[in-house]
């Protein structure tokens, strides 16, 4: 996929030794579309100019390489679009009014501050009305599963903890914090996050490799009281059952009745697998690099363990190849290239196939199309794009609204529903199966459910109050409320 | 100090038993100010209205009682601006521009933010400019000493540290995020602040107990390479040093010539101690609950045995009243009432007192206003309010800036000469020893002041542009500046 950015090149040009139309055509030959060019400094001689070059970062090296071969061109720096957007950071902290004199000050802090903090000190759960704990999440990586860039460290996933912050805000509201993590440590990571809980409503883990990240998200969900969320197990998930619950609409199937192949075991695998089979999947098959999971066999591995106990009721054994066969839907969560279009050929009439591996789909999609009922991934560049970004925010949402102690299973398939319900029957098909991340109703539809889910599962600890059984006035006095 | 605050009582007014007038005549007489009358329903017989009354909050409860006491009138409920202030929390945490399309997310999020990972990744000081790492603090605290209020917990420490944050923003336009932790135990704490450490360009510790917090911050220090400073420490050292410069202009007394009582050894006393003696006090006496500290004197305490060790050369024993003669100079961070006027009579000439106990500081200043050339207090109703965010918002920029490893002993003397010298000579009196909070020059003063001393000192890791030594345009790529 071809990434494209836009370079500033600062070049200073001779004009006894080049003109500029001699060094744009040269540019323009190596495949770089010029945007704008600025006057920096004009001499006499030399003159020295901003060019805006949109390009494939591929051809970077060889248009720099181009400018500085030219003689009477040299570059002087260069700046890049996605560099500049990171510059000091993405997010910033401000405060939600301004304190413009003392009067402000003493209310904001001291002495006006000391009732607010004696008043939590009596009550705690005052907390969650007084301060960021109401609206806040905690965006927590060691940097260890980072994109398809692996183990880079919290330095190196920090940028992308902050792009997450940027969503959370920008799709619904939430005040994110990134916490990057110099710890690898299963029991340490648990330790430091329970410690710093106080902070925060709720806690979403990220880019944590597996198998740490089941028991680390497991041990924190029963330590804490404030929601704990992988969200590359349960949002993939999430976004992937409300891909399927429309998809099925559409092939006319029912949940409980198809034969579905899940590839791939990792975090999104397992959590993906936990859904199905929550959301009534009867027939699931787990398929990993070495074929079919089969209960019974010993895999002496707590997460394939826990799967193949759960998983593949006939005991199908085999390839992925071989236990494809008929199955009405296929789940890639894996790597590049794992099922061939053979495969796709020996599933069920109206074959559901989702190839989510990133950057490279399990099956190139144009190879696929034209087997295939319903294709969906993981790429903006193809239609189904099945993005986390539909269910995190609202999830959170949700959950911090009627301040759930957890995201349990029911509010995570509420959440799917909505997701799915917000395309009318009217509106879909085989290309569009589930929203837009850019749909505005999203968040709002799977907040609501999400709140529902929680207050009938009798996890939420606050009643939002459209939610409250019947209206009255309040009679006792809101000081703190 | 009288408290006050604006309450917003909505009450509900039976017209045929009580005309609005005579509720306002017995608000008025059970000590309130009426401020703000709206009309939120009005009815035949009953209207209710929300009444805006700024009161003493010692007579909230006389005006509350007084309402409900009146027949015809109820309160429906109440609101206090201070609650009403932080409500949901004081801060929030925004992109820095907008995602509006998905060309934007690709620069921010994936794919875009993959290639700063992998920069990062191949050179981790990076971010430092690619990150938040520029320009956050943490402000960690894990409620033990909060303000007045003692060992209130992370929770009801929450909105004070929220506070922090907003004055960090506010002055010094840093990106503080409060972390209050659910721990009290050292090791513990050091070693979750160097867990999370890779996110935060500088960590403010706050509120956090003496002892404890004296190790805390050393083996931060240590460990860390990033700044670490104890506000209630240093904060209160630097501004009392500042005033002091200052004061001693003022009653033409030199620093090595001066006899100062230092009262309080605690977090501030014992920092405040360590700065005077590096700016060059030669007699400097600490006094504790039990007296005089004596050098040679065994106290079985790691911080008055360190802190006799290196004062009272003269070795003077006594109680405050006793080595308080002929001193120039008494500062208290200790307790209300411990300094008597007769103690203040016995002091040398043109005698300068900083009376910083909170809120009631060691001798009531109308008392000793009389006797004294200099006083100072903590206090906003007094002239030369001894108050710390003179001093973190610039020394933190400052360090940031420059991207300095330390905040040392040169740089927090810098940063009291920079606020000291913000007051001219012609400007400088006896109630003029310190500048106003709200004096916009202070921060830049002790910016500049810092980022010198930082770099005199080998500590700073980059050079800001305007303190380079000659002009020179970049040659060398700058695509991660």
């Amino acid at each position: 996929m071809a990434i494209h950015t836009a370079v500033i090149f600062r070049v200073e040009l001779d004009k006894s030794k080049l003109t500029f139309g001699e060094l744009a055509t040269a540019i323009n030959k190596a495949g770089g579309d010029i945007h704008a060019v600025d006057v920096f400094q004009a001499g006499k001689q030399v003159t020295i100019l901003d060019i805006t070059v949109q390009l494939n970062v591929n051809a970077h090296q060889t248009i720099m390489d181009t400018i500085r071969g030219l003689p009477g061109s040299s570059i002087i720096h260069m700046s890049d679009s996605t560099f500049l957007a990171h510059l000091g950071g993405k997010i910033q902290v401000t405060p939600k009014a301004p304190i413009k004199n003392r009067d402000d000050l003493s209310r904001v802090y001291t002495p006006g501050v000391a009732r607010i903090s004696t008043a939590i000190h009596e009550d705690p759960s005052k907390a969650f009305s007084l301060t960021i704990k109401r609206n806040t999440v905690a965006v927590v990586s060691d940097g260890t599963a980072v994109l398809g860039l692996g183990d880079i460290g919290p330095e190196a996933a920090l940028p992308v903890m902050e792009g997450k912050a940027m969503l959370f805000k920008q799709f619904a509201d939430i005040d994110a914090f990134p916490i990057c993590l110099q710890s690898k440590d299963t029991d340490e990571i648990v330790q430091i996050v329970k410690a710093i809980s106080p902070t925060f409503g709720g806690i979403n883990l990220e880019d944590i490799s597996s198998p740490r990240c089941f028991e680390i998200e497991r041990r924190l969900q029963e330590e804490l009281n404030i929601p704990v969320f992988h969200d590359d197990q349960h949002g993939t998930a999430v976004v992937i059952l409300a891909g399927l619950l429309n998809a099925l609409h559409l092939v006319r199937k029912s949940i409980a009745d198809i034969k579905v192949i899940v590839c791939g075991v990792g975090a999104a695998g397992a959590a993906c697998i936990e859904m199905l089979l929550a959301a009534g999947v009867k027939q699931l098959i787990a398929v990993d690099r070495c074929g079919a999971l089969v209960p019974g066999t010993p895999y002496h591995h707590p997460t394939l363990d826990r799967i193949a106990g759960k998983t593949n009721p006939h005991q199908l054994h085999g390839s992925l190849s071989e236990v494809i066969a008929d199955a009405d839907v296929f789940i890639g969560v894996s790597g590049p290239g794992v099922l061939k279009v053979e495969d796709v050929k020996k599933m069920a009439a109206d074959p559901i196939v989702f190839a989510m591996a990133n950057p490279e789909p399990e099956i190139d999609p144009d190879a696929a199309e034209p087997y295939v009922r319903v294709l969906a991934t993981g790429r903006s560049d193809f239609p189904n794009q099945i993005n986390n970004v539909l269910c995190f925010p609202g999830i959170f949402r949700g959950a911090l609204d009627c301040r759930a102690s957890h995201i349990n299973e029911t509010m995570k398939i509420a959440a799917a529903r909505a997701i799915a319900s917000t395309i009318s029957p009217e509106e879909l098909n085989e290309h569009y199966i589930v929203p837009s991340i850019f749909n505005d109703k999203v968040v709002e539809r799977v907040r609501n459910a999400v709140v529902e889910a929680a207050i009938d599962t009798g996890v939420a600890g606050r009643i939002p109050p459209e939610f409250r059984v019947e209206d009255q006035a309040d009679k006792e006095p809101q000081s703190a409320k």
